[in-house]
C-alpha cells in the first residue's frame, strides 16, 4: 500500500467521536445502559415545521442541486437575520450556506490560511479546530485562557508574529461554556484591525446565553467600509434548532469579495448542501420558532444550575459556565488525569464524559517550523496536553434533567471512591 | 482586509457552476426560456420510497448527529453492494459515507497527496478534480485521451515521476460519456502496482453504460491481501436515483487501515453526513430499486442516440458517448472557441451548455514546480486550455427528449448561422 499523506497522518482523532464510539460498544457488548454526558447533541427534536417543510420539499421534487452557496430565498432570510439579531452589515450576497459549522470553519480556514501561516486559537478549544489548522498546514497558536477560562488579553498580543493570520473566536465556548465579554471581543477586534488579521467567529451557541445577551464581533465593524472589514462569522442550525443530524449552517462572510472567494472555494469541497433541509432551515427563521429556542436556552440554563450544584459541593466546579451546554469539571482531586477518570467513570459507573485532554492537544513545532509528530500504531500521533485541562473532562447538559442528575450522581461516587481508595463494588456495572 | 490564501486564489471557478449562473440569471431577467443542456442533474425524482424514509426518519426524531463514518445499516448494506454488484472485497469497516462525491473526492485526495506530490487526471476532466489538487497544494500531470476520449496507454507511463502519488479514473467518464474498456482499467491498475501509486476511481456513473457491464478497478485487487491493495471508490446515490440534491455519496477504502485514516480526516472536513437522508438512501439499496435504475439508463441511452442523431449529420459529433449523460460536441467548423460558442448560444438560441475550456485547463509550473498562476479581477487566474477541448462544449441529457431535441437543433442553428456567416435573426431570443 502506497503511504498516506504526512498531513493525514498528523492530525489526532477527535476524543469526543472516540467516546461515541467506546460508549455505543458498551452498550451494544449488552454493558448496560450509558449516561451520555460526552456529547453535544441536543436531546430535543427539530421545530415541527422544520421537519414538515423538509418532506414536504423531499416531496415536490426540490431534490435537485441547489447553487453551491445556497438557496436564494435562505440567503436572503440568513442576511436579514445577522443583520437584525447581530448586528451584522450583512447582504444576501454574504452568505454562504453550508454543510454544517465543521465544513463552514475549514472552508474559511482555507481562505485565511495557507502552509506555514498561524492562527491564534484559545488554549482550550473544540478540537476540530487544530485537526483543520493541521489539514491545511498551518500552525495553530494558543492564546491563554484564566480563570472561568476568560482570555489574558495582554498575553495575546504576544502571540501575533510575522506569520500570524488569524484570530479563532469562540463564545459561547465548547467546551469551557465561557462567555467572552463585549470588552473582550472588542479587544480582539481591536487587536485584529491593528496587525491585520482575519477573525473567525463561531457563533455555533450564539442562542445559549444565561446572563446577558450575545455579541457578534462582526458588527463592531458593521459601520466601516467593506474592504476594512475581516470577521467572518458561523452561525448554525445544529443546535439553536436541535438539527445537528441535519447538517446546515452558514457563513457570513465580511464582503462580498470575501463570499465569491468562499463559493469559489466551496465548489471543490463540498459542491453544494443539501436541498430540502435548506427548505427546512428557511421555516426555522420564522418569528414563531423563536419561544422555542427559548424553552431550549432555559432548559440548558436550569440543567447547568442542576450541574453546578452536583458538582460543585463536591469540588469539581470551579467556575459556572455563562452559556453554551458544557462545563469543564475539575476531577484533579481524584490524582487521574481526564483520560483514566472517564474510561474508570465509563466502565463501573456508565457514564460517558470527555475527557478534557483532547480539548487541549498542543502540536509541538521544531526550531526550522516543522510539526513534531510521528504517528503511532493508532494512526495519529500522541500529541501532549495543556496543563490546564489534563485534570478536567467535559460534561455536556444533552441529556434530560433526570439523567444528567443520576450521571453527576455516579461521577461524585467514582470521584469520592478514588479520593479515598475505596474499590469499585464488584459487579458495578451489572447492579447499575 | 487581510490577503487570501495562495492556494484559495489559484484555483480556478468551476465552469458549470458559472454557466449555472448565467442561465438563471437569463431567465429572471425575463429573457425566456432556457434549454438547460448544461448541467449534470438528472431530470427525474428520487425513488418514492427513499423519499418517505427520509420522511420518516425526520418526523420519528432521527434527526441527531450520524457517527462520521455514516450509519451502521447503510455502511452494511453498501459493502454489501460493493461486494456483489461491483466484486470489491469490501468489509463494512472499509465503507465512508460522505455528504456527496465531490466531499468523498477531496477527503481522499486529502489521504493520498501532500503538497508537490502529482497525481495523473485524465486531460479532458471534471473541473472540480484540478481545484482539489491545487487547494491541496498538490500537482495534476494529465494522461493524454485519443479516439473516443480512450487513453493513450503508452504515453501513460511516461507522465509517472518521482512525485507521483496517484491516478484518478472516472469511468463512465463526466465529461466525455468515455467508458475505459477493462483491459485499460487492468493496464492502470498494473501500472499502479508497478509504481505504488493510489487509485482514485470515480464511479459515479457506474449505473449509465449503455454496452456491456460497468468495471470497477477495483475487483482487479479483491484477492490480493490488504496491505496490497490501492483502489479507493467512489460511488453516488446522486446520479443512479436522481438525488444531487440530497447529498449522499460512499467511499469504499481498500483496506481497513486505509478507512481509520478516512474517518480521522472526515472529522476537521465535515465531522459526519445528514442522518434522514441516510436512511433514505438505505431504502434506495433494495433490490425492488433497480428497475427504476434500468428506466433511466433506457432513457439516457434513448438520449444518447437522438443527441447523436441530430448532432452527427451536422459534423458536430466525432464519437459515440459509451457511458453517463453527455457528449462534449465538436464546434470548431464555426471557427469559434467552445467559450465564444456558448455565450452567443445562450444569448441567441436560449440554449446553455457548458464550454470545454473548463474541463481542460492546463496549470503551468515554473521549472522549480511553483504554480505559475497570477488571480485577476475574476478572483482566478486565467488558465491555458488543452487544445483537445477548445472548440468542445458539452452537452447533457438532463432534460425531456422534448427539451433536448429542440435545444439540439437550436444548436445546430446557430451552427449553420456561423458557418454561413449569417446574421442572428433580430430579437432571436424573443421570439424563440
Amino acid at each position: 500500500m502506497p503511504s498516506f499523506s504526512r498531513r493525514s497522518e498528523q492530525i489526532p482523532f477527535s476524543p469526543i467521536r472516540t467516546m461515541f464510539r467506546m460508549a455505543d460498544e458498551i452498550e451494544r457488548a449488552g454493558g448496560g445502559h450509558v449516561f451520555r454526558l460526552h456529547v453535544g447533541d441536543p436531546d430535543f427534536a427539530p421545530p415541527p415545521r422544520v421537519v414538515e417543510a423538509a418532506c414536504e420539499a423531499l416531496r415536490q421534487g426540490k431534490t435537485h442541486y441547489a447553487p453551491s452557496v445556497g438557496l436564494e430565498e435562505l440567503r436572503a432570510k440568513l442576511a436579514e437575520k445577522a443583520r437584525s439579531r447581530n448586528g451584522l452589515a450583512a447582504t444576501t450576497e454574504q452568505v454562504i450556506v453550508t454543510p454544517g459549522s465543521t465544513q463552514a470553519l475549514f472552508a474559511s480556514m482555507e481562505l485565511m490560511l495557507g502552509p506555514g501561516d498561524e492562527i491564534l486559537l484559545p488554549a482550550i478549544y473544540w478540537p476540530n479546530y487544530v485537526q483543520q489548522v493541521l489539514l491545511i498546514g498551518a500552525r495553530p497558536r494558543f492564546y491563554p485562557l484564566g480563570r472561568g477560562y476568560q482570555p489574558d488579553l495582554g498575553a495575546i498580543k504576544e502571540q501575533v508574529g510575522e506569520r500570524t493570520r488569524a484570530i479563532l473566536l469562540n463564545s459561547p465556548s465548547n467546551p469551557t461554556g465561557a462567555v467572552f465579554p463585549e470588552a473582550t471581543l472588542r479587544a480582539f477586534h481591536d487587536l485584529a484591525l491593528e496587525r491585520d488579521l482575519w477573525i473567525l467567529s463561531d457563533e455555533a451557541y450564539e442562542d445559549f446565553v444565561f446572563g446577558g445577551a450575545h455579541v457578534s464581533p462582526g458588527s463592531f465593524e458593521r459601520d466601516l467600509p467593506e474592504e476594512k472589514r475581516r470577521v467572518f462569522t458561523l452561525f448554525t442550525f445544529s443546535k439553536s434548532y436541535a438539527m445537528t443530524g441535519l447538517r446546515v449552517a452558514c457563513i457570513v462572510a465580511p464582503s462580498a469579495r470575501a463570499a465569491t472567494m468562499l463559493r469559489k472555494v466551496q465548489e471543490p469541497l463540498v459542491a453544494s448542501s443539501g436541498t430540502p433541509v435548506q427548505w427546512g432551515s428557511l421555516v426555522a427563521l420564522d418569528a414563531s420558532e423563536r419561544p422555542g429556542i427559548e424553552r431550549m436556552r432555559d432548559a440548558y440554563r436550569r440543567r447547568r444550575d442542576l450541574a453546578v450544584s452536583i458538582l460543585q459541593p463536591a469540588g469539581l466546579a470551579d467556575y459556572i459556565p455563562e452559556g453554551a451546554f458544557y462545563i469543564m469539571a475539575d476531577i484533579s482531586s481524584t490524582g487521574l488525569t481526564g483520560d483514566e477518570f472517564a474510561l474508570r467513570l465509563l466502565r463501573e459507573e456508565g457514564v460517558a464524559v470527555a475527557p478534557g485532554s483532547g480539548f487541549a492537544l498542543v502540536p509541538e513545532y521544531g526550531p526550522d517550523g516543522t510539526l513534531r509528530a510521528e504517528p503511532t500504531s493508532s494512526g495519529a500521533p500522541e500529541y501532549p496536553t495543556h496543563p490546564g485541562a489534563r485534570h478536567r473532562v467535559r460534561i455536556a447538559f444533552c441529556v434530560s434533567d433526570e439523567e444528567l442528575r443520576e450521571g453527576l450522581e455516579r461521577t461524585v461516587r467514582l470521584v469520592e471512591r478514588l479520593r479515598h481508595g475505596t474499590p469499585a463494588p464488584a459487579a458495578a456495572r451489572q447492579t447499575a
